[in-house]
């Protein structure tokens, strides 16, 4: 396809993509579809001749659109928020555009250092201090999966450059909770630690937070075994309830046996913001890594996970090689990112972030993340003070965990109820929500934070629900 | 930014990337900045304010586009070709416009079906047999880390629900060579087999091929040792001199032990789509995993690396997450993708693939292969039959690894002036090589295969190279 080519194409698909977003409350929340009913509508066998843009553009109408659960959608509560504002959707575009290289400085000079600046601009707007350097990963799963990795071999005096985990005689321990994103617990036996040596610290009844004392009792045990206290992941707002780990007693635990302490704010990281949200993360400053997504509430697209250490040269001296074909004469001068996470190549994304900064703006970003607090102050209001309505864990940001229980309910009928009105509102399409277990129940997460959800949205929503718990009751 | 907004936006985007790809050609290949050259021109503090998209484009084209080295660019020979294809950077705009959320079956099932469908038309192109079943991911680093992964788990007896890595008391070793990409012992050190449990497979002097005999004494006489063969990574197209392992006795002598081989075909596999070139992979069917890179010499954008396993369920078994928040009541009728690698979230990578294939069509895109195959042969006749210039390992496919040897000069003399001509014309900004050291000495790679190269450009680069190295040699 030549430049041309590309223009008028560029220029239908544009329109079509306008158009696309412009109708989005039009479609149902969740996809419709069935298993394997959009496979079945594709070729078994690939194309051999070239085929038309319209031909695709048929093909995405009738049959990719239907195929997707509009997270885009204002009815959308599911998760967390996943928004893929379109200011930085045009950065993406033109990180397509440019088909840059990454694989190391020379490659693409640009690519790292607009990747370092803008790393720094969102350290700044966190209000984090300048001992934090930044980079930017697909996902936090892989962040925490990079944090894990560099805490074992600081823990093991580097063992990867010897026998390996597989040389060790005292096991290395991780410390988190059961409210963790289940990425922690994934990335802990993808590093090799064992499920075995895998702490699940007991929570807060109230609150679901790690319980400091608990972790300082572990460690303290797990020392006496002569095993070896490495790394604590603190969930800054947990995927469950959004609960927030006690990160400031946290590291100074963790510091008395030299375990890494990696702070996970994927999706409420972005609410340090807001200063008016920084106490929930007090202590962040002690801890040794950082991710938060602004692939979520906050709204680059996907995939923009900022991952901070403030340790860089055991992030590279852990991941770093260098190979005769990609060395050059600036290497000691320049950020080489290839040695700061997993993969070797990587795409120009600082774009996103750079045009969303700076298209839309801090001071309207964060206008929108305070319009999502009051919406979810509101509703929490409403739960909390209808009959048969519960609110079943602090309410901390933008997320609700709610349940309906009408008298008489309890146990797996109630279970049987909750999940017989969140589906029945999932299947209309009207609205998504996810649910999601509590204390052995089901209950429902009401995540708001979707770009184009207002009040009224919000309004909306709570009608339903009442509506559908009740008549799902009979 | 509202649609509308991002309508008028998106047609000026198109517009300036439309121009940008065409005049690529009139850019210095390699970017000719210096270290902070980029960084220090932007602000240090991010925007308060919004700005307009006019801003954005003035700092593209005076701040970014300077920092990029076009390997775009006709006269781009380094590294690998990291073609950008238009047809599949408007499948990546479309990712981009749609803004999915790829966590789970459910939050987008056209995401998850059209990457089955993609992936098992490339098998189908490539002539795999329809026993492997494909994923994307971003890297072939991050494929060749997850094929370890696996490969640990399944040689461990799944030690990852036990005591992990730590828990063993026998090592398991890995197998590679040194013409192995540096991700491949990153990987291994990663996955917490240490490196002194990898072993460097002693090479062919001639062809720089893994040697089956030294592989089947090596593993014996590990096993003798008490240790285990765990797994086997074959290059199928090394980096440097584009080599290929015996890949059918590396399966055999790995299924002695069980071990597992992983072909790392990550430029290479594009040369699948040619039949004339299978022989080259003979023994492919008996791997247990295959990555390869159509975000290289294929030519669908950055970041498209496919990864294939024969069983998908030792694959999930290892990688799989089901945390309540996820479920669905059609998980068992679903493949779920975030149970095939690392990350969780994925973006609709796709869709590249789907636009490539079928605006550009792979009759079209195996021309251009063999165009390219076509350009390397002359080039290696060339320089094989003039004087004093030296084709220094076999050539397989569009990469030649070359040397200007004129007489008298030997040892570090000739990597003086190997470095010398080469790091002239790199910086000249006419051309662009990567030098790389093979048997102790830098050669200079010459890599065909950017989309845009004819003969014409890679018969001006044999001037540029003859009259450089002269130049240089007074």
């Amino acid at each position: 396809m030549t430049p041309e080519e590309f223009r008028k194409a560029g220029h239908e698909l544009i329109d079509w993509i306008a158009d696309y977003r412009q109708r989005i409350d039009s479609y149902p929340v969740r996809a419709q579809v069935t298993p394997g009913e959009v496979h079945r509508k594709l070729p078994d066998s690939p194309p051999s001749q070239s085929e038309s843009l319209d031909a695709l553009i048929t093909d995405l109408e009738n049959i990719v659109v239907p195929g997707i659960t509009q997270v885009q959608h204002p009815m959308h509560y599911g998760w967390f928020p996943s928004n893929a504002a379109l200011a930085s959707v045009l950065g993406d575009i033109t990180s397509s555009g440019l088909g840059t290289l990454g694989i190391s400085w020379e490659s693409c000079p640009a690519l790292t250092e607009v990747e370092e600046v803008v790393c720094d601009w969102m350290r700044q707007l966190a209000g984090l201090s300048d001992s934090w350097q930044g980079t930017i990963h697909d996902t936090a799963s892989t962040a925490c999966l990079t944090a894990l990795l560099v805490a074992r071999e600081r823990l093991s005096e580097f063992s990867e450059f010897g026998g390996g985990l597989q040389g060790l005689n005292k096991p290395l321990i991780v410390y988190t909770t059961e409210q963790a994103h289940t990425s922690v617990v994934k990335a802990a036996m993808l590093a090799g630690f064992g499920q075995l040596n895998i702490r699940q610290i007991s929570t807060d009844p109230q609150t679901y937070a790690m319980s400091a004392d608990v972790l300082q009792r572990t460690m303290a045990d797990d020392v006496d075994k002569g095993y070896i206290p490495a790394v604590v992941v603190a969930s800054l707002g947990s995927t469950g309830v959004v609960t927030f780990d006690p990160v400031d007693e946290v590291v100074d635990i963790a510091a008395q046996h030299g375990a890494w302490v990696h702070a996970d704010a994927a999706m409420a990281g972005t609410a340090m913001m807001l200063p008016e949200c920084r106490d929930l993360f007090k202590g962040i400053e002690g801890a040794d890594s950082i991710s938060w997504n602004p692939h979520k509430w906050m709204g680059t697209i996907l995939d923009t996970s900022l991952f901070y250490v403030r340790d860089p040269r055991t992030l590279v001296h852990v991941m770093s090689t260098n190979p005769s074909y990609l060395r050059s004469s600036v290497d000691g001068d320049v950020t080489q990112y290839r040695d700061w996470g997993i993969p070797l190549g990587r795409r120009f994304r600082a774009l996103k972030l750079w045009f969303h900064l700076r298209l839309d703006g801090p001071e309207a970003i964060c206008e929108r993340l305070r319009r999502d607090l009051d919406n979810a102050k509101w509703l929490e209001r409403q739960v909390s003070t209808t009959d048969n309505w519960k609110v079943v864990a602090p309410v901390r940001l933008q997320t609700i965990c709610i349940r309906h229980e009408p008298p008489g309910l309890e146990g797996e009928a109630l279970d049987a109820h909750t999940l017989t009105w969140v589906n029945a509102i999932n299947e209309s399409g009207k609205a998504f929500l996810s649910a999601s277990v509590l204390d052995g129940r089901w209950m429902v997460r009401v995540s708001i934070g979707v770009e184009s959800t207002t009040r009224d949205h919000v309004k909306a929503l709570w009608e339903l629900l009442q509506a559908t718990a009740l008549e799902k009751l009979v």
